[in-house]
């Protein structure tokens, strides 16, 4: 089961809290632990999600729960991930004067990202599915809650509270990194419908799922009257068909160019606030950060 | 979701912190608040439990997941009850000298517990159904982890840690709180079977399950040949004529009277240890619990 959910991924998140041990000069040998804590953070949340998600496919295989034998079992399987957690924090680091704030930390970010789930489940199937509740206010703040902290804050908060720091003194690194997740997420959505399949590693289905996605709201945006019609009857079915003709929608839109053009205006808007930080190190650990996912393809 | 899922049962877990708290002379004021912790952790487990087993009714209502509109949303509804234990352990203990060790135990006990469901889980679903894997040590390994620890030690230990006990030097109270778990889950697995549903508010279902509970490894120890095979073949199977007769099996070979017997023999046993123990307040503590369990209907 571990060996099927850990691995596989692109270890950003886990890779992160290394690079910023280094950059914030934090004497650690166990910096790797706590990265895996956090890629077994993920695989515990993408065990679920796919559940409920009803997903196919996650990183080139079959999603965990549809592995003959496994089934809802999964879900145990998602809890024990989540429990190793906190046992390889205690092993590694129970006597340390960080400790109780790193365990907070885990828990504070864990209640965030369900949150985010719940926000995302019930905006998805609650009542009478309707594009009109749909727009980039709703889909920040699901993407906030569900993915940013605990892909972007979480490494490098990690990183902050064992270079001995107080958390509440970083507010500024904590927003400017919710930015960078709201960016990463809008390329998931992007990927999700315009990339290789093979290359990405899953088959996006945010179209068949009525899933409030930056494509979707971006479109709610640029539509003619026409245009919203047919995004109305075609969005959040099954058949192919539908799902093919709000493909051709969004590029008669030319979402690929919005897209384009709102990947460089973040990064730049973001490389502004990183570089009018204070603390040179602080700006290292954003940046090494940042060059992880700009223009990513997968 | 939490009106649904918190209230509605019988409470022992809950009042025992605070019966704990009155006979150890804790002065809290948040002792109710740590009693419902571990209500939200049972609320949590007994979701999460119920679409793993794919159940039915719960406390006299459809279980959660089987609401209309619910469904696979269950799962991260569980995790939010199970967020919001540690929210609000932080928000009373934050500042308390025994905060670290009650956030570690109640991460230990969960541990456990969702050991004890993979045990449960493998042991029932591996493989073909084969009654001949049963026995009473797999059963006790079962429980143990399954129910005994948050169940019955988790409760005495919240309180020894909040009356300034350090764990490690009550060992012998964890031992009898576990051997009391198991004596509740025998009983657990008799109501199963011989309660009324009514009186019970579900409606057992172990022997469709072909659930290793204690009634089948009894009744593996007492058949003759002809009656195991007649267990061999209804054991494990939906229909309603295979259930009576497995029912009858129980009948013939007195398993009423066996748990009757087991019973009082458990509480001869478990008072024995309790009043051997050198603390007059733990006895207290320990027979109060008996109490609340001892001859219990539902």
């Amino acid at each position: 089961m571990l060996d099927y959910n850990v691995p596989g991924g692109k270890l950003n998140r886990g890779l992160s809290v290394v690079d910023s041990f280094k950059l914030l000069k934090v004497r650690l040998d166990s910096s790797c632990a706590l990265g895996w804590c956090i890629e077994w953070l993920q695989a515990y949340f993408l065990v679920l999600d796919d559940i409920m998600d009803n997903s196919v496919t996650r990183r080139g295989q079959p999603c965990w729960f549809r592995v003959p034998q496994v089934g809802m079992v999964a879900i145990n399987d998602g809890i024990l991930l989540r429990n190793h957690i906190h046992r390889i924090l205690k092993k590694h680091f129970r006597g340390k004067p960080f400790y109780v704030d790193l365990v907070d930390l885990f828990n504070e970010v864990e209640f965030q990202t369900a949150c985010g789930q719940m926000i995302d489940l019930i905006t998805t199937f609650e009542g009478e599915k309707d594009l009109a509740k749909y727009s980039l206010p709703i889909h920040r703040r699901i993407v906030q809650y569900k993915t940013a902290y605990y892909s972007f804050y979480l490494p490098v908060a990690c990183a902050l509270l064992m270079a001995g720091e107080n958390l509440e003194n970083h507010v500024d690194v904590k927003n400017v990194l919710v930015d960078m997740g709201i960016y990463f997420q809008v390329q998931d959505d992007y990927l999700d419908c315009f990339a290789d399949p093979e290359t990405l590693g899953k088959i996006g289905t945010d179209i068949e799922d009525f899933k409030c996605s930056w494509l979707v709201v971006k479109a709610l945006e640029r539509c003619s009257k026409e245009q919203t019609e047919i995004l109305y009857e075609n969005y959040g079915k099954p058949d192919p068909s539908n799902v093919a003709k709000v493909k051709e929608l969004y590029k008669e839109l030319d979402l690929e160019g919005v897209f384009k053009e709102y990947e460089s205006k973040s990064y730049e808007k973001l490389i502004g606030v990183i570089e009018a930080h204070q603390s040179k190190a602080i700006q290292a650990v954003l940046k090494s950060f940042l060059a992880k996912i700009y223009k990513r393809q997968k």
